[in-house]
């Protein structure tokens, strides 16, 4: 009953809170409700988004889209007022998509021949013009390709294992499968296969490939070719293997891997009023895939640390420590942004103190994620501030990951946080086509950049 | 700190729980997630409302597409193998739309002569043949209006009053907003303005009416026309008249009312086994707007009372009590079905111990609204379940209201629910070009067909 009660008594309980640590939290909750009703009425998150989006669009690392996302994110930070705006050097990997990607289902006799949806895995070799053509193998994962071995040399490796749609949290379901894209092509090279088709990301049943990243090969394993088939057409490969017995496909792909190239992360400041040296981040990662807008993925992120930041100087607030933004270039295919700035913190500091990531989307806050314990003082120091987020749903404050790019700096002891989202919609849009600013709402988006605003602000405040 | 402790030891809490009435909650647990499992595996609702939105479209009261949807809603009863499926007879409004409706801003010495983007409101008058042409007097309301006085008469009255985007509740944004289009056309009439213009129910910026109900004119006020403007028409609007000062518009309008027409509200069960003749009620209205597809509002609403109790024959459960889906019609532009069903109900039962409608969207489900005291021990037989619907962050239970359609079963002492989802999106939707299948999320909407399916089921078992 205790949590009934509690939840049908909200106001009072806020009203009674006890976690003061300085008698200032009556002045937290008025001023998280204020920037709320500024957020919602003046916010700026959703058209920074729409520009970059619409005027810069998809920016994946190395290409001259993602050159000019850092000077968008440049611009766009001296266009909030932020201080101290500024470029950090990144060497990035530039692997591009080129021309010609597709897959042919040969003289099947079911189908006939015909094309199906795919696009290469980001870091993916490219095939000989011609293409590579090999039966098809269907498996649902490395124990039935280790239990088949050497029978799959000279074939194409089809992994079909879906994401488990019951899985309430999307996040754990995708966590579930994605080793088959991420290492698919790997394991398969060891047994000699030629090329790997890996179904899409997604739990919806869609007519769009979702690309996304591999890990590096080991050395001396002959790099293969690698490619997303949409949740469709793998449904109708795997039933013409069915119904067909054999099947064969033909890949062609035109990707490749260029020279790295110089690119940068984007920083911005509210510089403290008290302990200028001690930082709290807050950031999202500024490059994407070659598809969609990366409107989710991760312009969201981007624009919300921009916002935050921008937010807290619209409400003349003057933080104790120092409030950073970071855009992150290159988390989708190689981190280095997330290993440079960790390096340069490693070497030069500033100290740290935390940092939050947005990277799950625009989508309507929920709370927070913090890389801790469950009974730790660590987490305690965080959640006790989640009551200034009740009144927009977003106080689930719970132990779990803080972000791939602030991941770097977990070893320099910065307490690490994630924005948490309603997950049911993002793998709908993750690395696909899908991924447009008409998917994003202005609300969700603008109040996922309180919730950073608000707990970066406490925060540079109060210390953790 | 309560609150957080709970959130963070939630198994534990779960676990725990002694709100047993007859010992079976760990069993009403575990078939929630059961119940999960399926619907997020193999739920139906999607592809019903697919059917609804793409094969029946848009279906306002009286067409012949709403025709059409009784008979979607007859056949889907069946094959979702209900129990008892049958209509029930509706003489309905059938109003038009026509095929014109234009407002051209004239002459405007800063715009020139331009067309405003705009729509009839539901039942509206329509306008002679060349329309009507007045100057437009922008107002903020009623007060406003009424202090104009005999000054709008001859007048085009234009409320301009947005929706106050800084509500975390967009409906309560709407409930104060939504005066102007239900009144505004009635109060100006008495005034003798010659038509209203209406800024649209949205607090998006965007290029498409909102369309929706009036309410009835007192005897012996001559209707006027009255239109829905794009909210980004109506800033344009407003700025002509501050630059301008006197601006003028012509409005075309062919709408118009015809004879009622024989309709039906759809019914199906689930008969108790052992009080067939108590009834839990799970419903959403199967009419829409002539606009989009009708998908959120509230085809949605419709295919999850369906579902519900599709899932519950599924999981092969037995209700004690009789659950019943209706499909009201009408409840857009008259609230017909509802009266017919309440006054079936008055006049031989059976009787209905709960009521639960879906009307504001297949969004991700938070919760339920319950119309009730918050002390009130009807609401604590209710909210002491909520522990049910933590594991899909659907666990706020609150008092609210329970939805139009089943209103008319309060004084029959039905305890009414509504189903309660994030709010952020519904307004984008609602009563326009934008309510179409697309806008809707599978799991979302699948999800919120397992509150309803659940919540009935053991309200069916244990009573309240």
């Amino acid at each position: 009953m205790k949590r009934i009660l509690i939840v049908l008594t909200l106001g009072l309980f806020i009203a009674n809170n006890s976690f003061s640590q300085n008698g200032e939290d009556s002045d937290y909750l008025m001023i998280s409700e204020k920037m709320t009703d500024l957020a919602l009425s003046e916010g700026k998150a959703y058209e920074m988004l729409r520009t970059l989006c619409l005027d810069v669009g998809p920016r994946l690392s190395g290409s001259s889209e993602a050159a000019a996302a850092v000077e968008w994110g440049r611009q766009t930070m001296i266009n909030s007022e932020l201080d101290n705006v500024f470029l950090q050097d990144v060497y990035v990997p530039h692997w591009v998509r080129g021309s010609i990607e597709t897959a042919t289902l040969l003289n099947s006799s079911s189908l006939g021949t015909i094309e199906l949806t795919v696009c290469a895995l980001g870091r993916s070799v490219g095939t000989p013009e011609p293409g590579v053509t090999g039966d098809v193998v269907e498996v649902n994962g490395f124990d039935e390709l280790r239990a088949l071995g050497d029978k799959v040399k000279g074939k194409i490796v089809f992994y079909n294992r879906p994401m488990d749609s019951r899985k309430r949290n999307t996040f754990e379901a995708y966590s579930g499968a994605v080793d088959q894209r991420s290492s698919g092509a790997i394991e398969a090279a060891k047994f000699g296969a030629v090329a790997v088709l890996v179904r899409s990301m997604t739990t919806r049943l869609d007519d769009v490939p979702h690309t996304g990243a591999m890990r590096d090969y080991a050395e001396g394993i002959t790099k293969i070719p690698a490619a997303a088939i949409s949740t469709v057409d793998a449904n109708l490969l795997s039933s013409a293997l069915k119904t067909d017995g054999v099947v064969s496909v033909n890949l062609r792909l035109s990707c490749k891997t260029l020279p790295d190239v110089l690119s940068a992360n984007v920083i911005g400041e509210i510089i403290g009023t008290e302990l200028p040296d001690e930082v709290i981040l807050v950031g999202g990662h500024l490059d994407s895939w070659d598809k969609g807008h990366g409107a989710h993925d991760d312009g969201s992120g981007c624009v919300q640390s921009i916002e935050a930041l921008r937010l807290i100087k619209a409400m003349g607030l003057k933080p104790k420590r120092t409030i950073r933004a970071v855009l992150y270039m290159n988390e989708e295919n190689g981190m280095r942004g997330g290993q440079v700035y960790a390096d340069s913190v490693k070497q030069s500091g500033p100290k740290h103190v935390a940092a939050i990531e947005s990277d799950r989307g625009g989508l309507a806050p929920r709370g927070l994620t913090i890389k801790a314990e469950l009974e730790s003082p660590e987490l305690q120091s965080i959640a006790k501030w989640s009551y200034l987020f009740e009144g927009i749903d977003a106080d689930k404050f719970i132990p779990g990951y803080g972000g791939v790019d602030i991941s770097t700096l977990e070893p320099l002891g910065t307490l690490l946080m994630g924005l948490s989202v309603d997950p049911n919609r993002y793998f709908d849009y993750h690395h696909s086509d899908n991924d447009t600013f008409d998917k994003v709402n202005e609300r969700e988006l603008e109040l996922g950049a309180v919730v950073m605003a608000m707990m970066s602000y406490v925060l540079a405040m109060e210390g953790i």
